[in-house]
């Protein structure tokens, strides 16, 4: 690939560098898990692989089989006959993949089933409202295995078999629901806004090219990872080879079976390009949009065009930079015009907005935006338990972290990059070899990380992560050309060290990693996340390594920032999440001779057609 | 003033709780400042008190006397004539404020004066990208008190006195302009993008007070803190009773004499009022635009309204919220309209940018954007120190630290408020009274802030700081009422803490802070800041009251958030600074029922007038 890019970049002529298509299939054949290469070009197979206890990633399709198979099993309609719920409600079932928890645990691809109640005869009313007790599990070939209640009391502590009580009618509530067609009057006062370009958009699409303002980058899209951004150059210089966000992993936090079982890798076990929404013109987006579609395949192989995954369009983000003369009085202002690539996935209950922004300064920030439906669970009326929010009567939101892991696959002025570690520290006060007599001074100290590993954050210490390239020196600041990390501080995964959780995910582990580039090294949880048990993520590679495989000193490298949420609910959280925002950046650092954004036209008093209030 | 509002607010007749209007005047009278209250209903002195070894701060007119006096001292001709100078320079005196050092500290009141050059015949062009060997220090009475040469090596240690050398015309550079009148043509690719409100805006203005959408406020200016917001309620249930940005602290990193006096008070000496930005419609704000003005005074005493010193207008941030059912396919989005409140300052190099948003779903956001151009000292060509980056030749941008406090002074649900300490820790594994059999469980723990004192940030254990009113439970989650601070992380003071710089500044030794309410505690390092000596700010008054009068739970308190940057400046910070953005957020937990934007109306196809590219 990195062949096939110099030469386009060079000369545009890539015919001699093409690099074969090669499409890598995972299929389910009589309930054995393959995964095969094809050469698209030549139409052969280049590998065909069994897979034994390994699971692939589900889909709606599955799991609607699944809601289906649950309510139709004996077990549960007696179970929920025993609930004696309202007349005119209906039961909800909601599959989610299967958390490995140590105890429970098979060979056989399982799918929790977790059990609502809709109050309404609308089907979009808020079955989260009423979360009921019953819980099932139903294999692949859609055998429910196991129906049993959950713990909702606060004394109880484990999942148990048994009938079930009859539902407490004192949860019934209003106030719980989202849709405009079941909630009062929106508010009025919130007036038009409009954003019109009269010129149409800054940005021109060829085919997956975005070039921007002086960007250029390619956009792809898959069902695991979603959006992927490729080959980002800035005035034709590389930055980076690829950016993804890597994997997710949200880990509940109440103790109580079966309820660590949920943990879902949404990226790994359902997959961001599955759960990608069509985006609509005005709701998700304002201006002039430019939407990507994907392709991803139906259950029987058939290629499937998804609309709109992802919208492309400018906004105005304030000022850029302004300096006034306070000699002359004359101020220079510019205004700060970012391009948006944006995707959205639905996780079930939850929403994920997920977000580059790309700067005339030739800054780089990633956000996620959390909003949709806390995942709740029943609990008894008047009862509480330290590890969840009582968002609603008998409706308990528990506490859990979101985490992410973006992946920054660096090419800064080439492939053999550096990830230092800058520090900022006072110089001593009392050393007779430093001068700082006034005990105010203070220096950085750079070291250099030789070897794959996994670093954390320090705001303590101003610790910056920094990608040079060791090569490339800046002919003003004589110090290596690079790129640095603003990380988003974030608590790193509680789970203990020895629980599967941890063992799964292993990315959670440490804020930072860099590793030495390998071909199959895209997921830092592993490759096959669906009831994995540990030892293939991102801290595995590098102890499986020798040291010499370790090194990372001007090295074809990759950088992966963990970051996220420990999401203890708010009240305000309910019945929908305001979004909550984290935001990675990436900026140059010596990279440039001076300010990219230095060339942006002034802003003019006409400029924006604002108008004078009062 | 608590019984003014609450009279204001529940029946609009205040006249028989209109609090007495008393100016506070500070006035030099034979060299010795005075400080007055004047009762301006009764026109009578309340209080007359003389404050020798005190200095008001500066303004604009004497910072021009003292480049006048400075450019008309003969030793300063004679210097500048031995560093013969292009013959189409202009040299440029910058007067900042006396930062104490403890070692060369006099009573009076002193000036530094930086010396620079213009090498363009356009008063705009920019002189910081020729500083130069010279200093000196000018007295109240505008007395050229030293003259002297700056270390500009790398073996330089110290200011130094004796002739200066001829200036080195290697450092002669093109590259370091802004001003469109100097710099090349700019970039043309950027595309209009207008802001159209045909219902004009969703806000309300009366006098000082804002209404918009459930917020209600009023915004107040004064010479020192710039913007303060007052009584800020959110469907009419108190929130805060006053937010401002309390002090502003910008210590310099390079240890030698005389850097050491760089030590920036921008509020105590400077002041933000003072040095606000006349705002200008489309470049400095787009849309629908409400400019309010400000009252200074000259420097007899007279009156001087200060154009469009804030302005306030909305603006489109995305999504608020959405979720889509996936049984139905039903999206609903909520597009999120924010307040925005914006004051822009310039502290001669730098300008800061200060911004609060108000949100629809309850949350205030106070956000900084540094800009502006560096503060540069001279360096010889070829030399390099380990703290500043050399951005030109000859031109050094010392490594500075930026530490900002904001005043929170909450009034959540009433005046008596408690500051709650709360961590998300994992639960035991290996505990037998604790249920954690997979080791996945987490809890929070709380713990309310007794006394008086300074805490600081940790990610690691989602250290959240919530101001809660105890007396206040909310309903659904039984727990007290609040709002939580959303810290900014950053490093905090480098300086030693026996430095000048921590004596003075102590608002920088730690991150969060909680005072109980006091009258004349408005400025975290002291209300006289010029050539202070410390003992003066919030850990003194913590100090020097009894562990009763420490007391904060349940008490009308103040909380403090200190943040900024440590600024090792890049290269793309030059010549004019990109905006680096400072984020701290106030949202509401449990303090409501629900998602207060719940009720926002959903975002419809044609609501943006949005246009389909391609």
């Amino acid at each position: 690939m990195i062949s096939f890019l110099d030469q386009e970049h060079a000369t545009q002529d890539t015919a001699s560098v093409l690099p074969p298509r090669i499409a890598m299939l995972q299929v389910h054949v009589e309930n054995l898990l393959r995964e095969l290469h094809v050469d698209l070009g030549k139409q052969s197979v280049v590998s065909d692989t069994a897979l034994p206890g390994r699971h692939a990633h589900i889909d709606p399709d599955f799991m609607h089989k699944v809601e289906l198979a649950c309510l139709a099993h004996p077990e549960v309609q007696r179970q929920v006959e025993k609930l004696k719920l309202p007349e005119e409600s209906t039961v909800v079932v909601e599959p989610w993949t299967y958390g490995t928890d140590g105890m429970n645990d098979m060979l056989e691809r399982l799918t929790t089933c977790w059990f609502y109640m809709r109050m309404s005869s609308d089907p979009d009313a808020n079955y989260y409202a009423y979360p009921l007790d019953l819980c099932a599990e139903v294999s692949s070939d859609l055998e429910v295995k196991k129906v049993y209640h959950l713990p909702s009391g606060e004394g109880d502590r484990l999942e148990a078999t048994g009938d079930l009580k009859e539902y407490d009618r004192r949860k019934l509530h209003e106030g719980s629901e989202y849709h405009p067609n079941l909630t009062g009057s929106p508010r009025t006062t919130t007036k038009p806004y409009h954003v019109s370009q009269p010129e149409g958009p800054s940005f021109e699409i060829q085919g997956s090219r975005i070039s921007w303002e002086k960007w250029t980058m390619r956009v792809g899209f898959n069902y695991r990872e979603g959006m992927t951004l490729h080959d980002i150059r800035y005035e034709g210089r590389s930055l980076f080879y690829r950016l993804s966000l890597a994997e997710m992993f949200v880990p509940y936090g109440d103790p109580r079976a079966p309820y660590p079982r949920k943990a879902a890798f949404d990226l790994g076990n359902d997959g961001a390009g599955v759960c990608a929404n069509n985006l609509k013109l005005g709701c998700d987006c304002l201006g002039h949009i430019n939407y990507f579609d994907g392709w991803l395949v139906t259950q029987s192989g058939l290629p499937l065009r998804t609309p709109n995954v992802i919208c492309c369009h400018e906004i105005d983000d304030g000022i850029l930079w302004k300096h006034t003369n306070t000699r002359t009085g004359n101020a220079v202002v510019t205004r700060s015009r970012v391009l948006v690539l944006q995707t959205i996935i639905t996780a079930s209950n939850y929403e994920y907005i997920f977000l580059f922004y790309f700067g005339q300064d030739a800054s780089i920030h990633y956000e996620v935006r959390a909003t949709g439906i806390l995942s709740t669970a029943p609990i008894n009326v008047g009862d509480t338990v330290p590890y969840g929010t009582i968002v609603a009567p008998g409706v308990l939101a528990p506490y859990h972290q979101h985490l992410f892991c973006l992946r920054i696959d660096p090419a800064v002025d080439g492939h053999a990059n550096t990830l230092v570690v800058e520090e900022s520290h006072a110089l001593p006060i009392d050393d007779a070899d430093v001068h700082n007599p006034f005990g105010v001074g203070y220096t950085t100290i750079s070291t250099p990380v030789e070897h794959e590993t996994g670093l954390d954050l320090d705001h303590a210490t101003n610790r910056t992560f920094k990608i040079l390239n060791e090569a490339r020196v800046n002919p003003t600041t004589r110090t290596p050309v690079g790129f640095k990390l603003l990380p988003c501080y974030s608590q790193l995964l509680l789970a203990h060290p020895t629980s599967y959780h941890a063992r799964r995910s292993e990315f959670g582990a440490h804020a930072v990693w860099v590793t030495r580039y390998h071909d199959n090294e895209l997921y830092p949880s592993g490759k096959f996340t669906m009831q994995s048990t540990g030892g293939e993520g991102i801290a595995s590679w590098i102890a499986n390594r020798t040291e010499e495989e370790k090194g990372v000193r001007n090295e074809d490298i990759v950088v992966w920032h963990t970051f996220g949420s420990t999401h203890n609910p708010r009240a305000e959280d309910w019945p929908v999440m305001p979004c909550e925002k984290m935001v990675v950046g990436l900026k140059p650092v010596n990279f440039f001779e001076r300010n990219p954004g230095l060339d942006v036209a002034v802003a003019r008093a006409e400029g924006g057609r604002s108008v004078l209030v009062g």
